[in-house]
Parts: C-alpha cells; sequence; structure tokens
C-alpha cells in the first residue's frame, strides 16, 4: 500500500448559512484546501453528505462538484454512512490513493441543516437507526442517546455532573477557534440548568442545527511536490459497524464499533495508545464522549466524566479532545463532521492553531460516528 | 495493484416487491452471492442506493446490512451516484482490494422504488439532474432525454423507428431471463404506438418502478480458494463526470464522461475495443442506447439504430447488448442497476447465462450512468 499525506484544508466557519446553498458551501472549502495544498492536479473526488436529497432534492453531488469545481472528467462520488459520512469518504480516498488509482483526491464533507425546520431535522435523526423499528415508534437519537446515560449514571454510580463536563470543554476550547460555530464559554450550571431534551438529556448536551463544508486534499508521497513540511501523513484509516440500535448490543454502554475500528487503526499506523497527543471524538450528545473514552481506554468505566473534571482532556492535560470545540461547540454538520475532525488534526500537527495549538502534537486520532456508534471511523494523523 | 476477482453473484427478480422491505432485498441477494462465491470471509460491505432517505426515511444502510447479515464489526458504507450508485459501490470494493488493505468484499445494489407513487418517483429522477436550476423548473430526466431525442433525430436525419429498434432489442432478451422485469417481447410499432411521455419519447422506450437488489462477492486473488474456473476478473474499473445538465455541455449528444471512462477502462486492462464481446449499457431512456454506442465508437454518428435494426446488438449478433433485457426490460432499480449489469456478464463469462449465453464470450464491458451521463463508470470483466 502506498504512504497517503495531506497537503492542506479548507474550512467554512460553522453557523446557519441561511444565504448560500449547498453548492457554494462545498465549493468554498474545495478551493481553500486546493489552494493551501498548491497541489494543481486532483485526481477524484469524495464527497460525504447524508441530508442533501431530502433537505435539498439533490442526488449526484459527486458529478455536481465535478462541475462546480472546473473539475469534469474525473471520478466523484458520495458517501454515506450517517454522521460518519465524511470520515467514511475521507476512508474511501485515502484507499484509492493506497492502491495507486490515482495519486490524489478532494474529499468535501458538506451539509446544510438550516434548509430544514429544527423539528424536521430531529426526524431526520431518526433515520440513523432502523427506522422501521426505532424510528417508527418515535424514538428520536437524542431519546435512544437519553437511555444509554440514564444507564451509565445508574450503572457507575455518577452524578450528571460529571458528564456535563464535556460540553464545557468543548464551549472552553471553542471560544478561541474562529470557525466553531459558538464561540463562548458555558459553566457546568449553565449545562446543567439548561431546557430538558431527552430526560436527563439537556439542551447544552446536545449539538444545534448546522450548515458547514470542509475540504482535505490527499495524496500519495509521490505527489509530495514543494514544501514537504507542510505535509502531514494519514497513517491509517480504519472502519467498523456495530448493531445499530444500541440495545440491541451485548453491552449498550461498550461502544465495539469504536473500539474495533480505533484499535485497528492504531495496528496499521504501528502506534502505542499512549503516543497519542490529541483526540478529536464524536460528542454529538455528551454522554459520547465518556463511552468513546472508555471505549478507547484512556478511561476506566464510568471514570471519563471524573478525568474531565480533572483536567485530563482539556486543551492544556494529558490528552487533549476536540482542540477546536468539537461536535458540541464547533458544530456538527452532519456529512461534514468527519472531514473538520480530521481537518484540525492537521491543523494541530502542522502547527497552525493559532490560539487552540497543542504544543509538540505529533499523532492525533480523530474518531467520526455514525448515529450511536453504529459505524465508526478511526483515522490516525502523524507529523512527519 | 492487486487483482481482483469475482467469484459469485445473487439476483432477486426485478419486480414491485410490495411485500418485502429494502432490508430483505439487500439480504437475500448478499445471501445468495455469499452462498455461490463459496468465500467464507467477507471483509466489507459496499452498497449503491439513492433513495432509502427520501422513500424509506432510512440511512446507514452499511451498519443496517452489517447486522442484517451477521457481518458487524466490518467496514460497510453506501455510494451515491445517482443510478450508478451500484457501480460506483463496485469500484470502491475494487479499488479496495486493489489496495492490499481488505481481501474480500460484498457489493451490494439494492432500491425500492414502488415505495412511492409513480409521480413521487418521476420528482425524484430530477433529483439527478442540478435541482436548483432544472428541477426547479419542472424538468424531468424524462423531459430532458426528450430534448436529446429530438436533436439527435434533427441533426442525423434519424426517424423514431430506429431509436425504437433498442426496447425491441431489450425485451427480446429479457423474454428468457428469469430475473427479468419484463419477460415478454414487444414489436417496434407497440414502442411507436405506447403513450407520449414527453414528445418524442415514448412510454416503451423508458423504464418503470421497479424494486431489485443485486449483489457481488469481490476478492484478490490470494482468496480465490476452491473452484477458480468460476472466477472472472474483474479487469478495471472506470469513472468518470461531466456537466451534470446534458445542454450545459459542449455537445450534448457527446457523452464525454462515457468516453473517457470507458477508454480508461480499456486501457488499464491493456484490451482493444474490438476484442470486447458484451456490452451491457445504461439505456435509462432509449436515446441513451444510442448515444453510449456511438461515443463509444461501436456506431457512427447517428447510425447506432441502424445497425440494431441489422441485428447488430442483438443476442446472435456481432456485439450483444443488454443480454438480459437491459434496463428497460430487466428492470431499473436505480441504486442496484450498475451490481446487476455486472452481474449479469459475470453469468456470461462464467457460461451460467442459459438460454441467454451468448457463446464464446471472453469480455465483456459495463457502463453505467448517473443521470444523462453526469456520471458514468465503465467496468471490464474478463475470462480467465
Amino acid at each position: 500500500m502506498n504512504r497517503v499525506f495531506t497537503k492542506g484544508v479548507g474550512l467554512v466557519k460553522v453557523e446557519e448559512h441561511w444565504e448560500k446553498g449547498i453548492d457554494y458551501l462545498m465549493t468554498t472549502a474545495a478551493l481553500e484546501a486546493i489552494k493551501n495544498s498548491a497541489i494543481e492536479r486532483i485526481d477524484a473526488i469524495y464527497i460525504g453528505n447524508v441530508c442533501a436529497e431530502i433537505l435539498h432534492h439533490q442526488v449526484q453531488l459527486g458529478a455536481l462538484a465535478s462541475e462546480n469545481l472546473g473539475l469534469t472528467g474525473i471520478p466523484s462520488i458520495r458517501i454515506e454512512a450517517a454522521d460518519a459520512s465524511g470520515a467514511a469518504a475521507l476512508r474511501e480516498a485515502y484507499l484509492a490513493i493506497s492502491s495507486g488509482m490515482i495519486r490524489t483526491a478532494l474529499v468535501i464533507g458538506v451539509e446544510k441543516l438550516s434548509d430544514g425546520l429544527p423539528e424536521e431535522i430531529v426526524s431526520i435523526t431518526s433515520m440513523f437507526d432502523k427506522y422501521e423499528y426505532t424510528g417508527y415508534q418515535g424514538f428520536t437519537q437524542a431519546s435512544l442517546a437519553a437511555l444509554l446515560y440514564r444507564h451509565y449514571m445508574e450503572r457507575y454510580e455518577v452524578s450528571q455532573e460529571n458528564i456535563a463536563q464535556f460540553p464545557v470543554i468543548m464551549h472552553e476550547n471553542a471560544s478561541t477557534a474562529p470557525h466553531a460555530q459558538y464561540q463562548f464559554k458555558i459553566s457546568v450550571e449553565s449545562v446543567l440548568n439548561s431546557p430538558v431534551v431527552s430526560e436527563p438529556l439537556r439542551r447544552l448536551e446536545c449539538t444545534a442545527i448546522a450548515d458547514g463544508a470542509a475540504a482535505i486534499v490527499l495524496c500519495g508521497e509521490d505527489a509530495l511536490e514543494g514544501n514537504r513540511d507542510e505535509a502531514i501523513e494519514v497513517a491509517s484509516v480504519s472502519m467498523s459497524t456495530d448493531f445499530v440500535s444500541p440495545f440491541d448490543r451485548e453491552d449498550p454502554l461498550k461502544l465495539s464499533a469504536v473500539s474495533i475500528a480505533f484499535n485497528d487503526s492504531l495496528t496499521r499506523a504501528k502506534i502505542d495508545r499512549r503516543e497519542v497527543d490529541i483526540i478529536e471524538l464524536h460528542d454529538s450528545y455528551s454522554i459520547l464522549a465518556p463511552l468513546i473514552l472508555e471505549s478507547t481506554g484512556y478511561s476506566q468505566e464510568g471514570r471519563a466524566g471524573i478525568d474531565a473534571k480533572n483536567g485530563k482532556y482539556s486543551l492544556s492535560g494529558e490528552l487533549p479532545i476536540n482542540t477546536f470545540g468539537g461536535l458540541k461547540a464547533r458544530g456538527h454538520p452532519f456529512g461534514a463532521t468527519g472531514v473538520y475532525q480530521v481537518a484540525e488534526l492537521y491543523l494541530q500537527l502542522v502547527g497552525q492553531a493559532g490560539k487552540n495549538q497543542v504544543d509538540n502534537a505529533k499523532i492525533g486520532v480523530a474518531l467520526s460516528l455514525g448515529g450511536l456508534a453504529a459505524t465508526a471511523v478511526s483515522t490516525v494523523m502523524r507529523a512527519r
């Protein structure tokens, strides 16, 4: 397998872009990534997106992006794996370059949720689970996350205050991130006093409607022209799947897709868990942060919230997570999120993270989930 | 790049499966393909599908298929490129095996259009084009195909009778194909006298609402255990894109995505155009058959209908096309179609095509389109 590198990224600020269409968002991110990468020829395009057909009545985003970018004549497709779509698209680009069939690829994650009403977006999340079973009964992703949350607190005898640490860290990190949706800090009290979405899950523990687009240019080693210092290796991208509904799994609090993908990605990258400097993880609901940190072995079962409270996962802590605010505060435009995560690791590893820079970061891992970890993608990025 | 082979396929009969869900359809095809391939371990799943989110309120088909097939723990994603989705999914599986990252892959194409009303499905086809422009104005794919049709007849001074040869060939071939939607013959007169869909396009020149699923197991050379005689090589899979709307192209009657993908696939497979024994092509509207045959150089411009009339493209002709009835008569379940095409080539090359067998067929090419050739995928299959 050929080695794969990232040479440049493009990020649109996450917010509600009322006046911009999905074309405009993806083109903006893509052109910025191409410019930053200084790569002149793109061999293929991979797009992560979930909702274009239901919200914009548009499929075939691949060909649409080719046309908009003046790149007709090359392969271009859309990948969908719920809100892991962006990471899944990156994985396909990684494999295509690994195979030697192409030398460079443009990965775009894009989503424009503000074209739906809030209740429509909540309803759309029920598509992430098995609609014929849970969605049809009225279960949303938030209500299923709330069940996991309650189960977690009961089994491990942990108070909500511990879990509520995570949104606080996210907003802390986002407060200095120019592309983040919510650039302000919040307190544990404000989280615990925010309205209930689905008992015990509070509003400040959920993500909000967000539009965004992120793009990354990947290339093989032979296409690493010019300034090699700005190239970061995509050391591995591993994916796994699990029973779609958490409550069909042997233990709903163990995210086996995360464990499998994470361990496989470390093995392929030939690194140890302790060598990882930064984790970008999928906190679409606050409870997922501890579940991911425990499924990857960074915290003991039931302890992640306490570790967070003790500063382990803060920007200046032992293992910084979600260094630009994660899904909660940078924002969660579904199909774009996985690409934002990897782009943010790139900024950290290349030393372009501004006020959010983690010193001496050499290895970062992005963990992207589809739904409540029915799909998991683990991407290892390594500075050269 | 590692070589890639097909060892078994599974085909659900194309029809309106009122009593079966999308899960059931894809599981049925997949289990049959796995059984026929005699491959015990599947490393990844690739699914081609267009409409699940809009018709069934379901995304993340990848994880859903893993669960239904008892294959949780492996990578599994959905690929979308309008009605080229199945072929695009096959291409990703091909690249993943080529890269050496995985040894075997299951490719599933699935679509269940009967969950929509006929007018909804017509409306859905407008998603294939640029919805903000053509769809919003009320253009359907059929109306755009009709404009191409009229332009073709005027430029080349060809009568409709010539183009109407293609649906006749399709139904002729489907009449003996057990998995075909319409197993009966039609005459040129019946085509020309069928109701107008969009002047000059007639009903018997269009595909109908169809449900279906097709699956193929791909593997690398090292996974070719057991009976090697039943392995057919996937010699190459190439893809290209073009301006989404035909009327934005320099010449709407030249399908450049088809030419580029087709020529690239021949070059990569190191074969000459004249060595091809069978073509499976994308006749979602009758006019696309001549446009494809002329864009690949098998007929001169404006001559494909006349060649068809002279028997060149019939099952017993010089270059048989759509040997089981093609999109028109085998049926066109959007995201499944590209997988049906390649599966049918497999049946031909391995000598399991029954009454539709083309003698001594060694090389087949499947040409799958997204919309009106905004996307094109060309797959070369070669007997060992």
